[in-house]
């Protein structure tokens, strides 16, 4: 099973990669900095498993899934707007990413924010382009990007990121807990699997099913990353070990203790794919991803 | 001439006052903070010119510009955002805006951070419903989104505030300073009057007429801006005068002085009525807007 998924993830991130070098142009000009700033972070060797839950999501309704790779690699300028302004001093101050320096310390603060400013607003005209080329319809388009923005922003993951920060230091509570992660990392990750599954031509069923696959696993991911951050190698996923903890950060592990956090996420799993057990194969890189997620070392 | 444009100035405002008070939520769940520091800035008694010019580029054109107030609001949530992340101590470090504490002042850091990013992010939000609310068309809607998002991305507003932060305390450059300008503030105006009048139905020559219009209304506001912060009164525009000059800004008036500032702004204005003299009255209020901006006094 492990392989076949490698493979899989394997193969397609090398597409998204391909295409996300196609529409990021090279630094030019007097803003060559900020351009440079983005080029850093969104080719920072990422997992780039939203685009991919987005084109698994399209071949999971025998959708043209090649053809909407462009679309998909939105969700990796959001990602990765979202990582650079995480790391920022003012909210978790963070010198690493994927054993790389942050955006901040090799650009500067300004320039990090500015980067992630152009990272979120680009994925909109990312979209808007697609859809002009692709000549899809209107209902389709306007649906995914409403989709994507409530997902991003404050109903999604710009109000997880404000609990995570002012509930840091707080007591360990199940409801705060739930609300970041399905927030902060569930809300995209869920948005990704169900907009590909509306642009490959799912019926409201289907999409409705892949939504909550999409819910299961993105809450499955955010406790992955937490339980990560206790037991993990910093030489792997290159990032501090322990820093939730230090910061007082409102975790799974925290609120549930390690042990429970694992059989919450197991639980979750089962869910997701009991969700999609009514599709056929189609669906199998998803079932393989939902263990994948929990299995990763990074 | 002053008093007709300002009784249309404040009949607009208030009508787009109320449809954002409709648009945006009251602060209210686990993530009430971050909507309040959102609705903080946007509305914090902003001039609301880029939502006025959109709505009156759709009159030019004769379309039906109540139509559309909910789309000319989506430039307001942008405008709003990119105040908050300018005003952070990592960027401008202002204090007071439009005379009152900055929205990282009142909230944190943290918080205006997120408030940007989500009122940036909602701004898609805004119009993705407002085209599946009005049924209007793929083209249009597509065009629209991309069009707004160039204007504040790494291409408009997002390049110009990078360049501006790069080259401060650099010596005078007439092109430095004119693309700081033409991207930082001149896009986003170009797009509001553009997109409405692209919503409002016009032809290409129109639109695009309306488009010069906009870019030169847009260069002559943000230097009408650089005079005021030489030559006007905290008490009135709400900010600290000469401000600017002691950050060493690449502006108009530190580069040409303040007599061929306003030389060269009053050439702006000209080729600006110029440009859509081929409209009829229904262009009135664009004429009188585009001398009105470099009269004002905040």
């Amino acid at each position: 099973m492990t392989q076949r998924i490698e493979r899989y993830l394997d193969e397609k991130k090398s597409c998204v990669e391909n295409t996300l070098k196609e529409l990021m142009p090279e630094p030019s000009g007097l803003a060559a900095d900020v351009i440079k700033a983005m080029n850093y972070t969104l080719f920072s060797g990422g997992k780039r498993i939203r685009p991919i839950l987005c084109i698994a999501g399209a071949e999971a309704v025998h959708g043209d899934a090649d053809n909407l790779v462009r679309f998909a690699c939105s969700l990796e300028f959001i990602h990765s707007y979202s990582l650079i302004h995480d790391d920022l001093p003012i909210v978790d101050n963070d010198d690493f990413r994927r054993g790389r320096p942050t955006n901040h310390k090799v650009f500067g603060e300004a320039m990090a924010l500015l980067a992630g400013d152009g990272l979120l607003t680009m994925a909109f005209n990312v979209i808007a382009r697609f859809g002009i080329e692709k000549g899809i319809g209107n209902t389709e388009m306007l649906r995914v990007i409403d989709m994507i923005g409530y997902a991003s922003g404050y109903q999604g993951m710009v109000g997880g990121q404000a609990v995570d920060i002012s509930y840091e230091g707080k007591d360990p509570d199940p409801n705060v807990v739930n609300f970041i992660h399905t927030h902060k990392t569930g809300a995209l990750i869920a948005a990704s699997v169900t907009t590909g599954a509306i642009l490959g031509g799912g019926n409201e069923d289907e999409i409705n099913s892949l939504n909550q696959y999409g819910q299961n696993i993105g809450l499955a991911f955010q406790i992955a990353d937490d339980i990560l951050n206790v037991e993990g190698e910093k030489n792997i996923t290159g990032k501090e070990v322990g820093s939730d903890a230090s910061r007082g950060k409102i975790t799974y592990p925290y609120v549930f203790g390690i042990e429970e956090s694992k059989k919450i996420q197991r639980g979750l799993i089962d869910r997701a794919i009991n969700e999609i057990a009514v599709f056929s194969n189609s669906a199998w890189p998803l079932r393989d991803l939902a263990r994948y997620i929990i299995e990763r070392d990074k």
